[in-house]
């Protein structure tokens, strides 16, 4: 029987544990929004999901069905094995933080994908060692042959996904991108939630 | 008077204390060397340069003369000022450490860049708290239209340089990068000493 899928809410953030040979599933429910994700080894959440250490084994910038990808260790720990979504993810950005939207002129408390990930992290009596560079699902940011980089809106379809098997145990966690000023979560603005399945 | 250059011996790394204002310039000596490239804020070290905060704003995947080098807080911590070596480094790749060679077959102990950086920081009295991803100063890894990477030699020649702004007061650690299996210290696959100068 599939799994309930679990919500990521709008604009904040889910962790969930996760087996060996488990298959994650994330579901861009309504289209357009980015969905932040990180994977940390259950025995030692100091060894976590690295897109620097797995860019050198895939040699790609953007997974496809079939890449692994690396811990700080360069061990396996995610697999991409299937992918409905178009294809086009990012590895290049680091995970928006309080810092970033001070930079974008908010000048109050705006959700981030940094605060998201940490309290996810508490709600299943964890803590996140640092906050990795994450694997951004469904975000589109093109390397244009002049090596320039901008925002752009994802090219998912709702209801669209990815599956990804785990390699090892580890704690999945996920932060629904709350970026409204750049067009990353949709020319709209409006992050959306998203959702998970595990099984 | 110009200082005197300080050696990064080959396959070896080499840190210094740089003040806010000060202009790094580090030499490709021999025209085919990677210099991997950190920056820790001397005040506190858990605040480095951060290739993945750096190009979201700088939108390029490789920094160019004028570009700001940030830290994981966001803040510039090194500009660049001045390029004579052809403008290809890298901002993708980890830094190589024990597990790269041991998945490039290297079953004995192998030089590398994390740990020059953890030694050349500890002859200084200092410890790094991590291995940031570096700026690979002369390292050139295309990425091509279909989103591969490849690692290539340097275009760099003998002699040519790069001069980096210190933006605060800062402690840069170099490594001559040790790579002797992949061709990206040259096709002759011999790493050699390269130099800086701090003034």
């Amino acid at each position: 029987m599939p799994s309930t899928p679990v919500t990521i809410p709008a604009r904040r953030g889910k962790a969930a544990h996760v087996r060996q040979g488990q298959i994650v599933k994330v579901i861009n429910t309504h289209g357009d929004q980015v969905v932040d994700t990180w994977a940390f080894n259950v025995q030692d959440l100091k060894e976590f999901m690295s897109m620097e250490h797995s860019r050198p084994h895939m040699l790609k910038t953007i997974p496809i069905v079939g890449d692994i990808m690396r811990s700080n260790k360069r061990r396996p720990i995610l697999t991409l094995i299937e992918d409905t979504s178009g294809g086009i993810h990012d590895t290049l950005m680091a995970a928006c933080d309080c810092h970033r939207y001070k930079f974008l002129g908010v000048e109050t408390y705006h959700d981030n994908c940094e605060d998201n990930l940490h309290a996810a992290m508490r709600e299943i009596g964890l803590e996140a060692p640092e906050t990795p560079s994450p694997l951004n699902l469904f975000m589109n940011i093109p390397v244009k042959p002049d090596r320039s980089l901008s925002f752009e809106a994802p090219v998912s379809t709702p209801g669209s996904y990815v599956a990804l098997r785990a390699e090892m145990d580890l704690v999945i966690a996920f932060s629904a991108c709350p970026q409204d000023i750049l067009p990353i979560n949709g020319v709209g603005h409006m992050p959306t939630e998203a959702h998970f399945t595990v099984e």
